[in-house]
């Protein structure tokens, strides 16, 4: 399979919420009301969490059928811990994620080491997995539209 | 502001498709047809960039107000090349995005020299892009579920 390329846009619609499409699907962004927002939509760390379940969900029904082994019943808890100081303007702690945790719980009549090497390969072929754990690069351009009135 | 939690939690309806909760909202996250899945949301790296897209606009915001620019429309274009073969199980290429893009049209009576101070602003305070352009820590736990017929 060749590269293939993801794409998502928006359209401000707050200084929280953002209409946003991919493909077919519209996803609404917005904050809670105690970060400013209007609370329409998950907000935008909620969807990087959700997008990592969601991958971790594929990748581990992926490598189980190689591997043989059946999952009778996968749920995927997925949280991380933010210091929004640097979103507001101050200075500790890093802006992003300090950590983010990944809990399993799997019904597999797999043994343990099984499943370990499960958890372990999939790990490695999670493309979000990946581009969290991982320096992703990330280019910007900026286009300013001018309008004559 | 103390630090914050947030966290998502879900359940494997097939092996492509997780249905998920954040707060009171519902995430549903598959893959298209030609993914193995049966299309029924966004797939778990759309939602990568909708959250990238949707923190830019947050943030892109709180910077412009607090530096008193006015933003009279804002739309961003987010996108990513992913080789998938590391996913199929193949050893070309990284599993994440090789490189994401963010592409800003943006209607300000701000000089092009002030936009290009509040995106650098805003880049650095963003915790969508912090998590992703550089490392976060990620732990893993698996628990097995025994039922005993």
């Amino acid at each position: 399979m060749s590269v293939l390329n993801f794409n998502v846009n928006g359209v401000s619609k707050s200084a929280t919420k953002l209409e946003s499409k991919a493909r077919s699907f519209n996803i609404t962004i917005d904050e809670p009301e105690d970060l400013g927002g209007k609370d329409e939509g998950p907000n935008p760390v909620e969807y990087i969490l959700a997008g990592y379940a969601g991958c971790l969900n594929v990748v581990l029904n992926l490598v189980a059928k190689e591997k043989g082994i059946q999952i009778n019943s996968l749920k995927l808890d997925v949280n991380g811990d933010l210091n929004p100081s640097k979103l507001l303007g101050g200075n500790e702690d890093r802006a992003g994620f300090r950590g983010i945790n990944v809990n399993i719980e799997i019904d597999s009549p797999a043994s343990k080491e099984e499943l370990e090497v499960l958890l372990f390969e999939a790990k490695g072929r999670c493309p979000v997995n990946d581009t969290i754990a991982n320096p992703t690069p990330i280019q910007y351009a900026i286009k300013q539209q001018v309008f004559v009135n």
